[in-house]
């Protein structure tokens, strides 16, 4: 069977802006790839609904899974559940589960639940709750979308609990081989590799390292023989040109 | 005059596997504000010629400009120019200024102008040359897309070139105002000042500080007047909530 594949929608003007740096984006591609799900395509797109609805609805299309993260807080600009509402042609109503959780969080620290709070249990027709164990306001699955909170310490804890709806695949295998070598001078060697090994994806990354050019030589694929045997003729090749293995890949 | 609009695709499948951080997307996005530019748009893709060049077309007619980051190396992998020229329905062809630009590099270093490098000559049939004065091998501008390298240092050089090309708009305006309040707390409030404050954008930013709930509230927009007015407001109303302002905006 295929791995399944998956995309991610950044929303936020803060991305955008350049006033934070996305930590989303790598930490859901690792965590996918170790899933055996392919991460196929990412974007981001500002708080405004039209832009989240027309990127969602052609990732959702596309991909087996589509996450999205940010925007499902209690102020003016956290528009991502009534996007994703119109995105699949469904209302938002308050979830009594996430309503109940509301209530016991906000009671258990005196605070109100105000109008702006309560906002945070509303939810897509039909969509399931995300459990956010560490501040309630749930997150939620509808059809095949997950929608996560753009806090990091909180989209990692949804993710886990999003990932119960996730079917694993095989997990991609990876080999790292760095050298002191310039990938210029291995390029021709390096493509005649990947086309006798066609069952992996090989990619080529230069760094500098201790002032020298070096190049970080990565073998992906489903089958470990397969990157075994790739990996080992890229070893081979790095000997042919008089080069040595790095212990530091960038 | 309108400020322009542009979008970024980041290319590389060491992006979407997990294995680097990107870090151009922030650069890019804090430079662009400072320009005056506003980044609408962000998609990550996959080194594959078909994702890539929809993903070209679709932003190069959506936005005043598009970024391209990744890609444009001697390897087998690198894709980008070809992807590119196939966007614009053009052929590729060795673009004489970079060959002697690569020629006398490689001269310069006792290294081989090998048929790998010379790829690195080549670019879409109308292109020009965006110049590259780390390692010579060159980015380009077609029509109103931007094509830089992915490793950050040469990107950021590349970037300045590109910006000749590039229209300024009138800066974007930002003021911060971090304050020791939940977002839930003073959402309404917000929405209110957001309401009567709609030439600004105000972004709500819920973070931990020494391990008690803050808000850093965000007002963006081309106005200075305009900016400091709903800053005013925002403090007014932190105040109000005896709230108190803190120094270290998340």
């Amino acid at each position: 069977m295929k791995n399944k594949t998956a995309s991610l929608l950044i929303i936020g003007n803060e991305i955008l802006s350049g006033r934070t740096q996305d930590k989303n984006l790598n930490y859901i591609a690792k965590k996918l790839a170790d899933m055996g799900v392919e991460l196929v395509e990412v974007r981001v797109v500002k708080d405004i609904t039209d832009d989240i609805v027309e990127a969602l609805n052609a990732l959702r299309k596309k991909y087996d899974y589509v996450f999205t993260t940010g925007g499902i807080g209690p102020t003016h600009d956290d528009i991502t559940i009534d996007a994703v509402a119109k995105a699949f042609g469904v209302k938002v109503e308050a979830h009594p589960v996430a309503l109940a959780k509301l209530t016991e969080y906000y009671k258990s620290r005196n605070s109100e639940l105000n109008s702006a709070r309560l906002k945070m249990a509303e939810f897509p027709v039909g969509a399931e709750l995300i459990e956010n164990p560490l501040t309630a306001a749930p997150g939620c699955k509808i059809g095949n979308v997950f929608v996560l909170a753009g806090i990091p310490s909180i989209m990692q804890v949804m993710f886990d609990y999003a990932c119960v709806h996730v079917v694993s695949g095989r997990k991609i295998q990876g080999a790292t081989i760095s050298c002191n070598l310039m990938e210029g001078a291995i390029a021709a060697d390096l493509t005649a590799i990947q086309e006798q090994n066609g069952d992996t994806e090989i990619g080529s990354y230069p760094y500098i390292y201790l002032g020298k050019y070096a190049t970080s030589l990565v073998v992906r694929g489903l089958d470990a023989a397969a990157v075994k045997k790739a990996a080992g003729e890229i070893e081979a090749m790095i000997k042919k040109f008089h080069g040595d293995i790095l212990d530091n890949p960038e």
